[in-house]
């Protein structure tokens, strides 16, 4: 292709609105143009690597014996109240109403519709295992979108959905996509970890994620570099779980004042105690679980208090207390509702308050013989506190975060952190959207059985996105060639020159049909803007072919990533690509 | 492809909700399944076809130049107020507003949103001309979604658009379109005709549609067989155009009694003369012009009444008409318009009325030499008219439909009449948009001047329904070869006989092996179902291997188009396909 086929527009300046380095560089190689917040034209340039990524995906999920199909954008309400995701979903659904007055949403995922195709046809065991997919534009209302393609409102991606009879078929499945995403993420080109994770509003209850690894990226991932553990750092066991109660301490608990000292550090500086000493307590307001899967026995019909308690050196995981919970969601309450359950803002802690309100407590506390907690009175805390004597029996559990550093939960060593971005997920459905679709099949005796589902997500821009945070230096974007926009590029300095010209399109026109997809840069531009502009777009092969050089019958070529360049005879070169 | 990873569940009995034999055997042969009115699911079947023609477009535009990129589905209204559309458009626009409360709409073309992106970038004379496309899901909300992807509410699009800076690069790039559609259909391998057409709504002058023949096509289509000239009847010229005034009736006008005699029909009937004789006037209500180009030079802020008057047993022509006044829109005069304008319904003529209402009259009239008009009086008309002595100057123009027969107006030979499914257009918007935008380029002078634009779109679901009502007898589907879901078929009828199964596993292998798009249907099912599957959803070429042939070391195959059945001998077709 030629340089102006290619619709390439560069920028000098990184624009005003972009805050990450690949949005930055996206908006300024011309790949990308914003129409709206979170919506973007994905331009010439940028829709060539996402048509590289889609096939790269769309091969292996073939070859995996995936089938792929094109859901509607446009969705019938009635699917998603079958579902209950209607009245469970919030704004991030985008909801209108057509013509005639009916409800509809714009799709920011497919269960529902898929599942509907599925019941339709998928009527005896004998039409199972299926695993079907699509690539296409979905529509997530998000509240505050940003980073460009990293979290944008209208995106690209590949959603798949499989149905099952058993368990067993669908475990084989899932690790079978698994393998499939191990699989896309080589060819890729990129540097990535398959990690545990929490199952979030989607239900389910096995599932895990797959990070690009990045320093700018959202998530943290604990790794184990002995052997295969890896999670998302709101998963991940924390070091915490094997901590054992300690001896506990003579002195009798005592009351101290505190004027005015509420925060941990405040505390502890003022007491001259570490924080390691003091058990924080937090409380949460959870609800009820709707519509999704519960891993434990209790429903919450309304919401709820919780409180926690956990060493003040240390972060609560959210993720980990609502899970614990079995909730849909989770906020730290209030004042009002603190004050209304007869809490000292300020002065919390797990003792004197009234009963009937559940404590938890991290494992972290197990350690703390001689502690300082709330002491429910203003302007006092309590020392000398002993969890194992002074607070009762307390239900443990982990509600810390992991970070490096921490034993591996599986072979003891040592684990390491890393930074990375959500870029795919596999997901163990099970029967949440069968179920509560009425979906059925005749099993081998003719009875009416619900079948299983999984579903596997690939956020397709996300995943550009990602691999130019990972791979770009101070002068552009570094892409693998796999998903370079293009693969080569000829640069010709001297256009005007016919001889210089014409080595140039002759080079040109020999890798092309070669099956290289190269570009060929004929502008009439300064020698140095070019090779800006070659280096910002990321090219990982350049053959400069300049009137200087081809009149010493050598022209130039230069690796992107390393930097290195050679000179080639012009000879030998054309006796090499057979050109006459 | 094994057939249950196809996902094909083929019905027996035609949908009931389906009218047209495309829809029904869409339906039938699982290619599409219907989400709400006017939205399909497509599945794997019809999406692989789908596919295939995408490819066959993109290949033919990226050959020709063109350049890929992908806009959002989800627009904001802003773009739509520039171009004055977002007032203008109808209902068939859907508007929503985000969770903040901004207008949007979904994208039903996307001329905005491409003068958007060029206006952004293409800012010098030597970014010109560009020809950009993409391929995506629009959102049409027809009021009557009909005929499954004929008429539907999202549809697959291939629109493009093209910039320039002269009217002769334009013409050049349209022309060069044209060829390009001309070859995409070609390769699509179906029977079409490229015609003259009306520009209605979305504006520019020049146009070309792309009909596909087929008896069961909403359009009609005059074509000359002895030179290119091909038009939409609604477009066509008609042969009255040639029409000269005959001499004029020496009878003097009369009233004569039509006592509740008001159609053509019985007033010809009552009065004992020919259709031909009726000079038949009809009252349209046209408004003005907003925001598309004028061919005239009229202006009409408001709505207007005119007048037609065309030979009794003629059709008028609406199109022609609204395209004659520059009109944005053309509706029939209600009752009490007509009342108000002081005409007498049923007995309108051209005669005693209002002054200050216009009337043009179709050439068909200059042949009438003693007519019979409406009366304006209630139960009466007056005979023996003569339009050119008794009704004044009129102002002649074509608005009669051509037809099969007519002159052709390029070279006078006798024109031939099809019928039609309109699967693709070309235009020359000019600077509708990029003017009304405010789109400039610097010329060679500096000075800033507005582009010109061509837009060239093809329904690629439109495409497949199309091909399907041209390519289909009573057993089902027979698509060309090119566009098939698959190019083969291997139809194991013993899945069972381990010798059976083994010659046709072979023959399925070797086959995908040499790349071609083959099918094994493995099933569990009688060979009357099998043979009756492959037909409906069109398998051009089938191998039939069953137990009882492959006893006798042979193999069957089967031409879908014409029915044709042959014997091979095994160990021949294995020795030709290099099977061991």
């Amino acid at each position: 292709m030629r340089w102006k086929e290619a619709f390439i527009y560069t920028l000098r300046q990184d624009p005003a609105e972009a805050e990450t380095v690949s949005h930055k560089l996206m908006m300024r190689a011309s790949m990308i143009q914003k129409l709206s917040s979170g919506i973007y034209i994905y331009l010439p340039l940028g829709y060539k690597v996402i048509k590289k990524i889609e096939n790269i995906i769309r091969e292996e999920l073939d070859k995996a014996g995936c089938t792929e199909l094109l859901m509607p954008t446009v969705i019938p309400a009635d699917l998603w109240k079958e579902s209950g995701r209607w009245g469970y979903y919030g704004k991030e659904l985008l909801r209108f109403k057509d013509r005639k007055g009916n409800d509809f949403c714009l799709g920011p995922t497919h269960e529902e519709v898929i599942t509907d195709v599925a019941r339709k046809s998928m009527r005896s065991y004998r039409d199972y295992p299926q695993n079907l997919y699509q690539i296409q534009s979905k529509f997530r209302d998000e509240i505050r979108p940003r980073f460009g393609l990293m979290r944008g409102r209208e995106f690209i991606m590949k959603d798949g959905y499989s149905f099952h009879t058993s368990e067993g078929c669908l475990d084989k499945t899932y690790y079978k996509m698994f393998d499939v995403y191990v699989k896309i993420f080589e060819r890729l080109g990129l540097k990535f970890r398959a990690v545990e994770a929490d199952s979030g509003a989607i239900g389910g209850s096995v599932t895990h994620e797959f990070h690009v690894l990045a320093q700018s990226g959202e998530d943290k991932i604990i790794s184990c570099p002995k052997c295969p553990y890896a999670a998302n750092s709101e998963k991940a066991q924390s070091k915490y779980c094997s901590d054992f109660a300690e001896n506990q301490t003579d002195k009798k608990p005592y009351p101290v004042e505190t004027f005015f000292k509420k925060s941990v550090e405040d505390v502890a500086k003022h007491l001259s105690v570490d924080k390691t000493q003091i058990i924080k307590m937090l409380v949460y307001v959870l609800d009820g679980p709707q519509g999704r899967a519960l891993t434990r026995t209790k429903k919450y019909k309304f919401e709820m208090l919780v409180c926690v308690l956990i060493r003040g050196d240390l972060e609560c995981n959210e993720i980990k207390v609502r899970n614990y919970f079995g909730a849909n969601t989770l906020d730290v309450a209030d004042e009002s509702k603190l004050l209304a359950a007869g809490f000292e803002v300020g002065y919390m802690g797990p003792i004197n308050f009234k009963k009937g309100i559940k404590i938890v407590a991290d494992h972290s506390i197990k350690t703390i013989s001689d502690g300082v907690v709330g002491a429910n009175i203003q302007h006092v805390h309590a020392i000398n506190v002993s969890p194992k004597r002074d607070l009762g029996h307390l239900e443990y559990a982990d509600f810390a975060f992991a970070d490096a550093g921490d034993a591996c939960p599986l072979c003891g060593a040592a684990m390491e952190a890393f930074r990375g971005i959500e870029v795919g997920q596999v997901f163990k459905l099970g029967d949440k959207y069968s179920k509560s679709m009425g979906m059925f099949y005749a099993d081998e005796n003719g009875e009416n059985k619900i079948p299983l589902m999984g579903c596997y997500g690939i956020g397709v821009g996300r995943t550009l996105a990602a691999a130019i945070e990972q791979n770009c230096d101070e002068d552009g974007i570094i892409l693998p060639k796999e998903i370079a926009p293009f693969e080569h590029s000829v640069i010709l300095l001297d256009p005007d020159d016919e001889k210089t010209a014409t080595v140039a399109e002759k080079i040109y026109e020999s890798l092309k049909s070669r099956g290289i997809d190269v570009l060929l840069d004929d502008r009439h531009e300064r020698p140095g803007v070019k090779f800006k502009d070659h280096d910002l777009i990321g090219i990982p092969k350049q053959t400069i072919v300049g009137k200087r050089s081809v009149d010493l019958g050598l022209i130039e070529n230069k690796d992107r990533l390393s930097g290195v360049k050679e000179s080639l005879d012009i000879k030998q070169l054309f006796e090499i690509l057979d050109i006459d």
